[in-house]
């Protein structure tokens, strides 16, 4: 050691052994052609710096004129490299008047970091049903706990954009409306286990594209 | 080994070392006196048989007329030996027209055994927002992913009763109209995040005990 | 959002981001095609209802009459819909004098809820060797810690049932005696690891169909 | 459920039993002054939406002019509200010039997204010890391995801002130069264990404050 | 950055914001006067190098006469750094004749060395209940997985040494004889949930210091 | 099961609803021919005592001429029995001189058994940067929380061996002088990223075996 004056040649020795190990113990990139399983996907067995960089947040998304908003997704689906690591990003645009309906993340706490404009989040707790709100300026960031409704929406006069990080690399979105509504669950069957009457589930149906 | 004729107190040596470890190494019973961890809570220092047994769900809940159903816990705050065990349990009873409404258990997946009567139950997967239905008969059981809403409600002639398991000591329950409408948030907050109009945020939460 | 006049068209930019994502983001049904992993199978590519749902625990097992008794799984092997969800179910019949005998579940901890008749259990702590035993008549519920050596019998006059659940998808079964009686490990060897006689050994051996 | 006329004091039955579990089974805000855990600090009694929340990130970190950037964490230590969610954030200022030294995050893997400003990052995979490198734009993302070496630095000719996520609470930050120059671990095992000269090891435990 | 120039006191502009993470972002050393959680003990507020280090394992155990062995442990109660690290040892010593008797770990797998000697291992499957046995010589590993019944004798002419490692800081150790027998479980009870009888039950307790 | 005159025949109805959850419920040996996926390898369908024992570290690792030093690791890609354990091995051999360099293991705690001579070893801990050293004899064990800067060389006047566990089947191994120098990672990069001069950083580089 105290002399490097050794031949490189002489670092196979040890440099061979760890040789086969190193793809799979750092990082696992998703070969989202395999089935996924409890733990996520298979590795890819060829990766590349680009396999851990992602592009798709860099522009705005497609706003869905229903609610003023669009949500894109850098789930596992999109950003392979996030796989087995616990963690994923989202960008949110929300227009003027724009909502990110009430939802949970069934499989993952998020963390928003409002980046333009004003925006108005909150969350629920379960069993005692408090809530927990504030109004968010550029810079703020928040924390909503895994599971718990919460929802996000432009309280200001101008666009409000937001980046958000979730503690898994496929947090899931169940949007309580679209859960209730844009399927073709028995309108009986919602009412049943709401506590909306049948015109306002009718009506809700009809417009989120829902049935029965 | 082959000859056991050595005294019992030569056991001590073997068994002394371990005797400190005992305790927290096999389980550890809630002490609820104490502020819980994201683990769960410290360990009691003393236990008994009594710590592992719960009594509580062996008759029927008291029936809330609003649902006509009732749900009675043994998560660690009503049965502290399963703290740190990743499991619990409860009783549902619902009469004849019974429901539990909409819900999610941000914390764990649930398994469903019926016991009595007939159960109609089913979830709704995030994204996708397909539901997944079934009505089940005594015996039958069904598993609920964790996170997702769900409901049950009796769809038979008589009460209805089932077991529930959890696969976490304390899975929480957000029941939705619960979390939107018996707290204070405000009526247009509800609106906004929810595609309801404000008479009918208004009547639930009056109904349901809220106000704003 | 305050308008809700668009056509449910529409709503196909919210939707379609995630609909990719949602079968594996929100549950696992295993694929018992494909091998196992450390974290369960591999997901089912196309699921229904009845993967969450699962009859075979709707009647009594069959009795072996070594025990007297019926140990029923719905592991992820009979029931897949359990897979990555971090719990399982089985069923006990134990007819008069009937036993489970001495065991322990490696991968889980268990939640036995008694349905009918009395049943005495108990398990045994480490280290300190404490027994922790009970008598349990129906609607009681008892839990035994992951990993430690516990066991049922019916101690009533009639049939007894009970219902368990699982802190995993596949918390495994050893009985011990099976584990030293039932394969062939020389009895020297079972002798030299227990404290039991040759003739002991040997007639369990016999009676338990193991060799050596 | 059909006729919603009850009292709302009938809610209480329902109400009532959940109560007491709302705290601990939905969050739990770090009390700092109590020992952490293995699993993160205990539970605070009393939250409010400001323990979700943090300011802190808002505006630009102080400079340290040695590396011509800033490292403003959100770990729990700055914002209880993580604990035990598995996130938490940070933000990096880096002036023209400026760089956040080789590191590594032995607690969690980095989600960084730029929002200013160019940026030139990289990680180095173990075993084969393979760089990945990438130029980051404003909206571009990478995500980095939890415990791999990796960097960032000022890649363009204006400030370079970028917010960081993590997938863990208390991820840690560990900077290489700093582990081996800026503390007393003596120079010569330094020289041992490192290929440097003595030379360049007592200069840089000068700059970076170090002795021995 | 290309010139080191700057004074050492602008070094804490970058260290402070750290400094107070550092205790427990990197281990957890117990405090065992505290109560344990289900993740551990809290953490020591002031540790040194000797706390990750133990020199309990460097001498020979105690040997036991019953079986001829020392089993000394290494867990979080002798050796408080391993606290949260998920790892711990022991030592093992065997005498000529010397067995660890058939047992389980609940907690953890356990990776055995053998040092000196000629030392016959195995387990057993659950559900096949097939075993799995090896001689092994000194330089040798074996693997036993968690919670599966095991066993180590010595099966040489001279003493054998292993040293032990577990995936846990609190193993456990649930010898089965000392679990049927060490303790008051009534007779008739440990006869009822083995196959063994009422003799050989009675004489077992007797040596190994039971009643009942 | 008081008289056990019962055909082994019979023991089937016990046996057989288990037998097919025997394998993947008590361990998972590697099958290294499959992809890997996060939670490790997929299971081999057909096991042997084989799987579960290792030779490899028995004897003396080649040893490296540059650091008088051999690392000979029984990961999970050398030791597949240990897939999904939590725990795998390795052997270090150090000549008179001899060292392991500064390095991590991204994935793993590290628990270390001196064998043979006097090791000095040490940790940093990150934020403050804290050196916790000891030298260590035969017999002596140290533990290295997961992802810290470690290292070990041997500080006496013979060879040094110890036995090394790790908390995870996979831990890696950076060695941070190979993940700077021994690659192509430009060497104005690496300048910029450490504190060394444009000379220390190409002359290691011509060492190790790196390029740019």
């Amino acid at each position: 050691m105290a002399k490097m004056v050794l031949l490189p040649v002489l670092l196979s020795f040890l440099l061979l052994p760890f040789a086969s190990l190193a793809l799979t113990q750092d990082f696992c990139v998703a070969d989202l052609s395999c089935s996924d399983t409890p733990a996520g996907y298979p590795c890819k067995s060829s990766v590349s710096a680009n396999d851990f960089y992602y592009h798709g947040l860099a522009s705005k998304g497609k706003i869905n004129p229903l609610i003023m908003a669009a949500v894109t997704p850098a789930f596992v689906g999109q950003f392979p490299g996030v796989n087995g690591l616990g963690i994923s990003a989202a960008r949110l645009d929300m227009e003027v008047g724009g909502v990110v309906p009430l939802h949970t993340h069934p499989a993952g706490s998020e963390l928003l970091f409002v980046t333009q404009g004003t925006v108005a989040a909150g969350f629920i707790s379960s069993g005692s049903n408090t809530p927990y709100t504030k109004t968010l300026y550029a810079g703020d960031i928040m924390v909503f706990p895994q599971g718990l409704l919460h929802y996000q929406y432009n309280a200001g006069t101008g666009p409000a954009v937001a980046l958000v990080a979730f503690s898994s690399p496929n947090p899931g979105l169940q949007i309580t409306d679209f859960a209730l509504f844009a399927n073709n669950l028995p309108s009986a069957v919602v009412e049943k286990v709401t506590f909306l009457d049948d015109a306002t589930v009718k009506k809700l149906k009809s417009v989120l594209g829902g049935s029965g």
